[in-house]
């Protein structure tokens, strides 16, 4: 893990770092030092620390500003460790000639009006199957960190892609205890939904003109947790109240805690 | 109306009180006094004290553990006014033959494994229709006293037969601004919810075993509500998670203060 730029404001420190070739950031509150296990004293107890993974959404990065707030308000009101990354294709990572063709293509079914959603879950998928791993090394990395900590509990926060994502991710890595998922529904995510047992919030729209409702529905009914919560709103993939959002980081925490 | 009896404890007041032949019962926080337009000093500004109005489900009655705690905790969490009514066939009121028949009915259906939610649905639809306008006459009574004042908003908090009943008074009410629905859908709703336009939570069980998943689904979908919420969570019609209680508390809250 190779750290690249740190900045300080409003109480959080924003860590940018490349693991492997993959762009990505980590948010501490301002008090707390990323640190190495070399600078920490023999005999200090090992930080706890929550830590909280931000998967963006399609065309976003791990930058974008709702991540970012989020982040800032994960730090500093829960003293969490936040991390997100670019995702394949995404930010300042390379496009391959596979998403140059799904950009092509996807612009050629828009312009005819004919759906697109069978196109995307195709696309995203063979994101996320890189993605997974990438995210696994990560965490093995983050939790190296004075800061971070070997073996707090560490939650997952995607919508969309986000979720695309990160359910196999859940589905795939003991270490993460709880979730927040959402805008996203199709038959490939059903298999890793089913190995999913931790406590998951699932954000719905009801007017979603990406992902068919009756996809959402099942994607949710697949999740094997016992405590499991969908929260259904009117509007369309863009339109997620803001108190749902704040819901959302309150049900990360009081799992994290 | 013709209060019957007065107790105080745990900082509010219990006004049980009949109308029409109707049983109910009124909580005030203690500092409040239900009073009577008379008691009043002719140049007092009217209470403006926001009104919950508790339905309790299917052969349950006004003084139910679970409606008498709710009506606490939003009497001195927020001040609010709270009153219950044994629906028709209820709690102190006298079963008609219809009744009678009714559970008979049931009984046998249960006994011998056949769905009881269309003839539950037929016999509280019907228990609706009379308990619609008594919601009213309450409504007009209680916004006569000083403890309540005659233009504060209205909040609906009822589930079950507490929906069947509420979904209704909701759409004939315009005093109603903001209600909690939930473990109920049937087609004989769907019309009263389209006539539903104040912001909605609707609390849904995803294994209830007396409201079929896609009546319930199709009951939300029905409210005109530009604001309107879902809230799914695991386990049978009994099983509402007590977060999810609270939250819906917070809900009604948010909206009358």
């Amino acid at each position: 893990m190779h750290f690249t730029s740190e900045t300080t404001a409003d109480g959080v420190t924003e860590h940018c770092f490349t693991l492997d070739g993959v762009p990505g950031v980590l948010w501490l509150p301002a008090t707390a030092q990323a640190g190495s296990p070399a600078a920490a004293p023999a005999d200090a107890a090992p930080t706890r620390r929550p830590l909280v993974l931000l998967g963006h959404g399609g065309g976003s990065h791990k930058l974008a500003p709702g991540l970012v707030a989020r982040a800032g308000r994960c730090a500093t009101r829960y003293g969490f460790a936040v991390a997100a990354l670019d995702a394949p294709g995404h930010g300042e990572r390379p496009r391959t000639a596979q998403d140059e063709r799904f950009a092509t293509e996807i612009g050629e079914l828009l312009a005819t009006g004919r759906p697109i959603s069978a196109r995307v879950a195709r696309h995203t998928a063979a994101l996320a199957e890189q993605a997974v791993p990438e995210w696994q090394a990560v965490i093995d990395a983050l939790r190296k960190l004075d800061g971070v900590g070997p073996d707090g509990p560490v939650g997952y926060w995607g919508l969309s892609l986000g979720s695309v994502i990160g359910v196999p991710l859940a589905g795939a890595d003991p270490r993460i205890t709880v979730a927040v998922f959402g805008l996203a529904g199709d038959d490939s995510l059903t298999e890793a939904a089913r190995r999913v047992t931790v406590p998951v919030e699932f954000l719905l729209q009801w007017d979603d003109e990406l992902v068919p409702r009756r996809a959402a529905l099942a994607l949710f009914d697949a999740f094997a947790s016992a405590e499991k919560t969908l929260h259904a709103n009117p509007g369309g993939h863009l339109d997620v109240p803001d108190f749902e959002v704040t819901d959302s980081e309150l049900f990360l925490a009081r799992h994290l805690r």
